[in-house]
């Protein structure tokens, strides 16, 4: 008999909250007539969409109109990174799609310190008079690192400042990738002193192909997909009232619950960290020890091969990651391991374990040591070649 | 009390059909697993999800490794004219989509004839030796005019045969919007004899947000949203699988029922626009009469104010369109009924009724007394003034 599914591969994918699924319910069946339709029907279906719009607004303490709903992150930082033509700066440790539409301008990477953690300074030294744009996600996909986005504002604002002052009109802002984190973090666009905000519901246990950017009125976006001019004529098509409202919904949870869930998680997390740890005194624990998202662990068994660790792992029901889903298919070694200088047989031994709401104590419990076992495995195994 | 809702509108929304939010839905829970994830569960949603390419590239009479999944139609628009720098032709009557994407061209707009009919020759004397793509719907979705595509497509193939001839290495494209008329029509990409075609899930009973843009592999796209790498690298973001399994679904019963559909709608909008252009002998009925969409029937009362007989018809629980859903909410004068040549008088006084799956002969035949007894009284009250 099959053992129970034991799910830590949160930071990939996220269930959809049946609060969240019962919300959108409506606008899948009945409700589906176009919000942009004169007839009271659609206009009613136009006033939810533009609720859900207002929740989420309010969970980021920003306006409605200052949101711009897409299909999904990868959507929203490219979005983001069209409001530029000119230098950018980002991280070397960012997701594929900020690394790719920062490649679209000239730009520059700061590397990354060993815990994978952008400081402020190296964010300044690679300000130019010529940049336009600083992307930095507010947590790191891989590591679970959450970024000092406040210090990283603050010299975003004091370039901006000493422009004002020369009477140079270049714009300077700052977006983050908020994909990672939410429901762990505080994603108030005020306190995170970000220009730019990327969401994503489906790392949200909202619905899939569901994002926004959220731009400050200070940013002046250009639209990417042109059209009927919806989204302030932003990002024309028919709006996603059901993931709209879906997004709405599983934010309005995830903020309503995010101190509990934190909590909750960390503890989880520091426990299977303990039992792995000290099953295993070679491990390494990748990432900020401090400052880093309360469901994320990055362990690595040096001289191992996690890819038969992560299938021996899948053959007892426990699902894990070993790099981020992006590069997980494509046979790479992760970016962000090299970018923080873990030696490629550490690199190669790594697992990206992270939990969330499918996660109890008994189910990380059994997970800590069905992964004690089959890492012991693996060890004992090429201990004997 | 109220009557049972009549729904006239089916070109600006349609409704989910039953069977494919059942085939969707297990995508909407259980299966929620990233598609790029390594284990096993992952791994099969990402072979459902290629099935469903599969299924929607068969339909088309083409491979799944041609089809671009998007967030709808106007996305794949946008990435169709994406896929070329140079001189652009289309249409004076396309949709909003298409014409925002030629206006970051250098463009010419076709006249379509006062049918709503684009001609070849027109075409052929639009194109210059600098023109890379032609765009035209395969369908108008405020007439209903089907275009002639196939004589279209063979002006564009001479066109390429010439550059051919002439050493002459500039691509020339044919495209085409086949938003409306999924289900009532043929879209089997060889017989359209087109080089790109847009699908829309949304206006096909299927789900919201999901489209695609099939191109042949003559083709060679630019993609507009970089990152992951997924859809070949030319859209990347986390893949929608409900959505596409849900448009697979839609398409496949869609194409079952086509000519059994377009049978019983022809029949349904011929006795509506009989009962409408007998009882107000100055109607006026657009749209080319022969090859426009089964469903489809755009029809004028002069002198009266459609929007009047819009909100009377909807308090009859009537849902009909004025003009476009896309124009609609903004007061302005259809451009397509500019285009071909409608008198301002006839043309504020247009509804655009479109019939489809939730209509019977039961409830289009309440329909159009209801509506000759709200145009009456429209005339009335205008007379009486």
């Amino acid at each position: 008999m099959k053992d129970t599914l034991i799910f830590l591969d949160h930071a990939a994918a996220t269930p959809l909250e049946p609060k969240v699924l019962q919300a959108m319910q409506p606008y899948l069946t009945d409700l589906f007539y176009n919000p942009s339709a004169p007839y009271a029907p659609a206009i009613s279906i136009r006033h939810d969409y533009e609720a859900a719009k207002a929740t989420i607004a309010h969970v980021l303490g920003a306006k409605p109109d200052e949101l711009t709903m897409t299909a999904g992150a990868t959507e929203s930082i490219n979005l983001a990174f069209h409001a530029v033509s000119g230098h950018v700066v980002t991280s070397n440790i960012e997701h594929h799609a900020v690394l790719r539409a920062a490649e679209q301008h000239h730009y520059t990477l700061v590397a990354a310190d060993e815990r994978g953690m952008v400081s402020p300074q190296a964010v300044q030294a690679a300000i130019t008079a010529e940049t336009q744009l600083v992307s930095i996600a507010l947590a790191n996909n891989e590591l679970g690192t959450i970024q000092p986005l406040r210090d990283i504002a603050a010299v975003v604002r004091k370039e901006r400042a000493r422009r004002v002052a020369d009477d140079d009109l270049t714009p300077i802002y700052l977006h983050s990738d908020a994909s990672q984190g939410v429901g762990q973090l505080d994603i108030s666009v005020a306190r995170l002193g970000v220009d730019m905000l990327t969401l994503n519901a489906a790392k949200a246990y909202g619905p899939k192909q569901v994002g926004a950017l959220w731009s400050s009125t200070l940013v002046k976006l250009t639209p990417q997909i042109v059209g009927g001019g919806q989204e302030g004529g932003l990002r024309s098509g028919t709006e996603n009232v059901a993931g709209t409202v879906g997004f709405a919904k599983a934010l309005e949870l995830a903020t309503a619950h995010r101190k509990y869930e934190a909590g909750r998680l960390g503890e989880l997390r520091d426990e299977l960290q303990r039992h792995l740890t000290g099953a295993f005194s070679q491990a390494v624990v990748s990432g900020h020890q401090k400052h880093r998202l309360a469901g994320h662990l990055h362990i690595s068994f040096p001289n191992i091969d996690a890819e038969r660790v992560l299938f021996a792992l899948e053959s007892r029901s426990v699902l894990v990651a070993t790099g981020s889903a992006c590069a997980a298919n494509k046979g790479t070694r992760s970016h962000v391991l090299e970018a923080i200088g873990l030696q490629p047989e550490v690199a190669d031994g790594s697992l990206r374990l992270t939990l969330g709401h499918l996660n109890d104590q008994a189910s990380i419990k059994r997970a800590a040591e069905i992964i004690t076992e089959e890492v012991q495995r693996e060890y004992d195994r090429t201990a004997g070649r």
